[in-house]
């Protein structure tokens, strides 16, 4: 079964040596903690914050997908060469119409490091 | 996060309970347990063993995912309306190559009811 | 066989008289003419430009790609749902890092009126 | 925009010189041009007749499509090593419910070559 990489379940002290890999693979939500119902709001779901992942034929992200707690909102899938081949923090800005409120998170697939969750994100939905 | 429902983490009592409801959300692996190396494959990944799934514009499988360990090897798709809005048991026949033993697992997606893994299945390859 | 609608295939008679189904399927590529080599540039695609579309469960739109001449980039899908149920524009940002001058052109497809093409713009990359 | 290639807008000599390079890339619907309404039926998409595809990270076939007229039914995608990284015609079976007669094709993307489409299959549904 594949195992999912959350920032928990990698413990502490691995986390301190393995920093770079951790953090290059780590997906986030972005976006505000508050929402009015039923306008466009963008959610970007961005890879990294200090370290960048590479865009190799055998080693890329396959797929950025945005949840709401067990539902699917939207997932961008990627070839390999998107990001120039090179090392980046592969993004994408999702503009959604929430209804109600919703507990954000994203995965990221790694073509060689498997899947990667997210922390998660409330977000109050008002009227 | 999306929890991912697989049949280990739904206890005992409850299973007997909502047996229909795990059953017909439940992907499972059909293959043999050898392959010769190189050589096409068939893996079958269908939902179910009793209780058929709704096929409904708001509640049908979105898609079915064959994964080897943490690598992702192909993934089918698919639009409400493909299993006639009937109930039935989705299903696919994947055709792989194998290079190494394999450990292979599905994983479904529910439109209503989330993410749902199933048992793995070791594959000894030998040349 | 798929037939695929393009502004250029609707002829113009119809055009006038279908302009808000036209409007309302045909995808947009928005973005700068111009881009700097391996760096990130963002590419809008965003469906129509008067008149929303749908979010219904048996209509709405699956996906947005965006391509290079023949080669797939990336491809965002929805869910229904996504759009909060209601009319909008669906669109997504995606971040690339062109190597080369490019072709960019979009994909729709629409669950119940099928693959929508948009009109295709240059970008030339320098250094 | 991405030009699709079909077995018709390649013309007849030059199909006789690259007839390696077409029978390579063009996808096939195999299946039976009769179906019972509401039933299971097999549908097969595969590649190539007579001349194999490669499995390489810079050139494979990330997806296989099957389309009932302009509704896509259905959509299986590969990471690249699915087959082995060896020659091989990618294929796989999908089951379907049909309810309506239907004329299907499919579409082949190779990451390289781009967009093939098969020929259509009237498929008739009765009692």
């Amino acid at each position: 079964m594949p195992r999912i990489f959350t920032p928990g379940n990698i413990d502490k002290e691995e986390k301190e040596i393995r920093k770079d890999y951790s953090d290059r693979h780590t997906p986030h939500v972005i976006c505000d903690d508050q929402a009015k119902r039923g306008r466009k709001f963008r959610v970007k779901v961005r890879l990294g914050e200090q370290h960048p992942h590479p865009d190799d034929a055998d080693h890329y992200i396959a797929y950025l997908q945005l949840w709401n707690r067990e539902t699917l909102i939207a997932e961008t899938r990627y070839q390999s060469g998107a990001f120039g081949n090179e090392l980046s923090h592969p993004g994408v800005d999702f503009y959604i119409h929430p209804r109600i409120s919703m507990n954000l998170s994203a995965m990221a697939l790694c073509t060689k490091h498997g899947p990667w969750q997210s922390e998660s994100i409330a977000v109050e939905v008002f009227d």
